[in-house]
């Protein structure tokens, strides 16, 4: 990070051992968390981005020590690295990823239509920093960002809209993909839960 | 529905116009709903199910007008058909979806993984009732399911989940998806919010 290396938050070159499952960063950053009215939206939020290959979540808005916490205790069991920091400075992550060479993928329902451009996105070799609202998402993100995706172009979920971003950029890999030092590890199985431990 | 015709809650013969994006009926049954806590993921659930095609959602736990209310706002500006429900009993609307022969999909992350699973599915003609849990999803749902999904074996989201269940089974036809009588209509945007009315 160089000039930067004294701000944990926005430490991008984090000491995980970086996913196979993609070659450049992977980061989602999420406008806008309030501790108590979003906490599982944004559980869900960062167990997405984990389970479908990426290195790491953001939060602006307020800090959230139990948000982590559920969050890392997943990383913990279920394996992989995984970064997650609230709190964040939004301005200052977009401003660095940029200036570092990464690009901003900013997911919403009015964006260009995700089967259009994914492969666009995918033939990209620059670190990607997916951007998700917020209900109010400030309008500069809109130019901001180098490529505007939309997920349909009908209102649902940031989640969702996550997920299937992250199905199309990987091709569906995450489904094959392994975490490392996973203390438990589930089987796919017809009819009941079975998994290795 | 025969001999249930007096119970609105399972009238799986909705007087909607049927969506064009799948020949067979399409629903969810989200289990456990619980108001207050609930009432943001539930809301992200229902409108997930609307977006991919769905003809509606069935929830059981507390019933909940508000969230109802939240999703038929949507649905009413946004345009198509789509049914939610709250308050519903679980075991009786499995008992009678199979019973008029529809099949259960229920999606967790012990499941058979979904890009092997989903072309027999597709290639059913019957209808489909999807459920999703609940962190407490009962032992007999996995035993009752025609078919155990996992989409990833992986902890995550079960918004996430349905929403890349549905893009595979539809195999992404969602994105071009018609809306009828839509009040508000979002135009693919590279860079900014563009919509008619």
């Amino acid at each position: 990070m160089g000039k930067n290396s004294n701000n944990n938050n926005y430490d991008f070159n984090i000491k995980i051992n970086r996913s196979t499952i993609s070659k450049q960063k992977l980061f989602v950053l999420r406008l806008d968390h309030r501790p108590h009215r979003d906490l599982r939206i944004s559980t869900h939020t960062a167990l997405v981005a984990r389970a479908f290959g990426m290195d790491g979540i953001f939060f602006s808005g307020v800090p959230d020590k139990k948000l982590c916490e559920k969050v890392n205790k997943v990383t913990e069991n279920f394996g992989g690295d995984f970064l997650v920091r609230t709190g964040c400075d939004w301005k200052k992550i977009i401003k660095e990823w940029l200036s570092q060479g990464g690009e901003i993928i900013h997911l919403s329902m009015y964006g260009l239509t995700l089967p259009e451009i994914i492969e666009k996105i995918r033939n990209s070799s620059k670190d990607k920093l997916v951007v998700i609202g917020g209900p109010k998402v400030p309008r500069e993100i809109y130019s901001i960002a180098t490529y505007n995706v939309s997920v349909t172009n009908q209102p649902h979920s940031e989640i969702a809209a996550l997920a299937v971003f992250l199905n199309y950029y990987h091709k569906g890999q995450e489904f094959y993909y392994e975490f490392k030092n996973a203390k438990i590890k589930i089987i796919p199985n017809k009819n009941g839960k079975k998994f290795a431990t």
